[in-house]
């Protein structure tokens, strides 16, 4: 894509109420626009990389045998009603009365309409287990919308749900679960930890929560140095210096960090509210064991800003960048015009997602906006030179390339 | 995908309550489940017809320049007072009040928060134009929500927004939009008129509708059976048998069809209303001309299957079948198993994709199933047999075909 072309502009400056990092740079690199206190609009480089987070996120769920689905935003009032969440979740979710007197709520999560819908169709236990998933919108009415694009009052979600026939089956899902959702931010490239944590207006059990490590998180979570033992400061009650009660070695130590996933299980809790019963083998009518997994697609981008970046600006990993590759020209040589436009043909025509800055600008304001905007490898034309400038953003070191060293690169990517 | 794993299993019946025939096959074949009045879920194979259909929109609309984006869904009172359709539009805005007194609207479209959006970022001639889309929730107060998933008080849309130096360039953005359009419904496999129609609570100015000519539709047109010309009924003051005025000499037929599509040219009235000005190349200051262009996501499959289907169930097009293939495998032998599957292990290597009834069911009722769901092309092995059997779901004629033959005809699709 042209640069000149591209929605929009960066800015100079990050807004004056910016306090948090990703705030900052998301705003400043045209990632995001706030259209209210916790509303953000997804620019085409933020959709762009909410696009490719989905993708992997679908990828890996479906590989686990999830599918994907699309449900309603607006809820009936008597389907929340029957769980009691109606009151019980009230302040967080959004009622209101139409012009006809019907009562609705906004989606601030979706387990009673999951299963509303599955109990339409669950008959017999040959009908287990169901996983379900989609990606959309959620409300919430956050008395304090902040930390930038971290806790909106709408945000998307990707939220997964599952019935099962049995306890064991409940619980070998969930464990494919937590693999596929570790994979999913492996790929990403987050450095996170799988903790323990409660479960708010969810569940009494214990549920699992994925936490990146970062001073912009708002979460506190405790862990094991030496092993994969943690738990969320809400249900912690030791302190840092413990030795772990799991490996009984290493040492407890803490870390503010960033939810960017959670996993719930529910036993057969809201099932039975619910009243979704199946005929088992043995002819006996039972709730199904449900769970419950989220992973906040809007927050991941957020919770990147916050962990990788510079004082420059965002290093975005190869796997969500907005675009692959970032080509700069510098110079008005006709030539050199030529030479970018034979290297974005030949990258584009090899699948590889290029933003060329073929603006007029100096060399300097081309440079600052390509480290602020963050795509991972940057490659410079220039007047006079017959060969390019390769650097990845990530680095301070530049090299240079020929044309067919830069094909050669690229090819069977 | 194997079948015994899709959810959910089709239904012998239509629901009672069920009218109109996209309602009736949708939900029988299982691609659309109701929530509530007007509310649908979109079920694993609605949600793969929907994203077909959106590939195919964003493929042919990035070809035109736009950026796809996402703008939020809930919007501040204030931005809807500036053009005055807070109250204007209030019969179909779903509008409430939180737990803090802050006024809300639902979105029921976006012109404001587009023209919020941009103005924030254009200062000169030089930052148009601007083409924006995005694939989003709409939210509509509709006093009689019927006709399946024709009209529902939550759907999903593509809408574009423009805005343009001049009137000129305005007027050749778009024709380039209704060429767009023209392809977007080609593609899919339409049968479509281009009309003109009045603008609602959107504009006093003419508008273009995409209608695709069906009984179970809710518009009435006029049209010219020799030439492009066309009228909404609501704008229409001829009769049926006039000659056509443009042309003059064909004569005007009329009939219901479906809205699909629109697109509204605002001139420069919503612009001066939010106060969007840019400084031309002469240094004057300017409101750039507005457009929007509307594409019924959710529609599309409710009119494809008004007007693509015969007795037995829906005959998807190619372009947004939920499958490329379904795959029957009838009888028990081992070895049938066996067949089929090394007919789905090598077309999915080939990309092609497939639906395989692996289920325990007898042919007949595997027919019927793979008829109501219509997948374009299906093939069943079973017992006994070496070959398979190769029939297309718009004609009654099979032919016998060997594996290799098969992949002969797959491999390079």
């Amino acid at each position: 894509m042209l640069q000149s072309r591209l929605f929009p502009e960066t800015k100079k400056e990050a807004p004056r109420d910016a306090v948090s990092i990703n705030h900052k740079l998301l705003v400043r690199a045209g990632f995001i626009d706030q259209l209210m206190a916790g509303s953000w609009t997804l620019l085409p480089m933020g959709q762009r990389v909410v696009s490719k987070v989905n993708n992997i996120i679908r990828e890996e769920l479906n590989k686990i045998g999830c599918q994907e689905i699309l449900m309603p935003l607006l809820h009936p009032k008597n389907i929340w009603n029957e769980t009691g969440r109606w009151d019980s979740a009230r302040e967080v979710m959004y009622q209101f009365e139409d012009s006809r007197g019907r009562e609705y709520a906004l989606s601030f999560t979706h387990e009673e309409i999951f299963l509303d819908l599955t109990r339409k169709f669950v008959r017999s236990y040959q009908d287990l287990p169901i996983a379900l998933y989609h990606f959309s919108t959620k409300f919430r009415n956050e008395p304090r919308a902040r930390s930038g694009i971290l806790r909106g009052r709408e945000f998307l979600m990707k939220d997964l749900y599952s019935i099962h026939r049995d306890e064991n089956d409940f619980w070998s899902f969930y464990e494919l679960v937590k693999g596929a959702y570790s994979e999913i931010f492996r790929r990403i490239g987050f450095n996170f930890r799988i903790i323990e944590a409660g479960g708010g207006v969810f569940t009494q059990n214990k549920t699992h929560e994925f936490q990146v490590i970062s001073d912009g998180g708002e979460d506190l979570i405790y862990y094991c140095n030496s092993c994969d033992w943690g738990q969320n400061q809400e249900i912690f009650d030791g302190k840092v210096g413990d030795v772990c009660p799991k490996c009984g070695k290493g040492e407890i130590v803490s870390s503010k960090s960033i939810e960017v996933g959670n996993i719930f299980p529910f036993g057969t809790y809201y099932s039975e509210l619910m009243r979704i019963y199946f005929t088992d083998s043995d002819g006996s009518k039972k709730p199904p064991f449900f769970g419950s997994y989220g992973i906040g697609t809007t927050r991941i981008i957020g919770a990147w800003a916050e962990v990788s970046h510079d004082d420059k600006g965002i290093i975005w990993s190869r796997a969500i960048a907005p675009f692959d590759v970032h080509l700069l020209e510098l110079g008005h040589g006709g030539s050199t015009r030529k030479k970018a436009q034979d290297v974005y043909k030949k990258l584009t025509k090899l699948g590889v997602d290029v933003l060329w800055d073929d603006r007029d600008l100096s060399a300097g304001e081309k440079f600052a906006d390509s480290d602020l905007i963050g795509i991972p490898i940057r490659l410079v034309v220039s007047d006079g030179k017959n060969d390019l400038e390769y650097k990845e953003r990530e680095s301070e070191v530049t090299h240079r390339l020929t044309f067919e060293g830069l094909i050669n690169m690229f090819d069977g990517k």
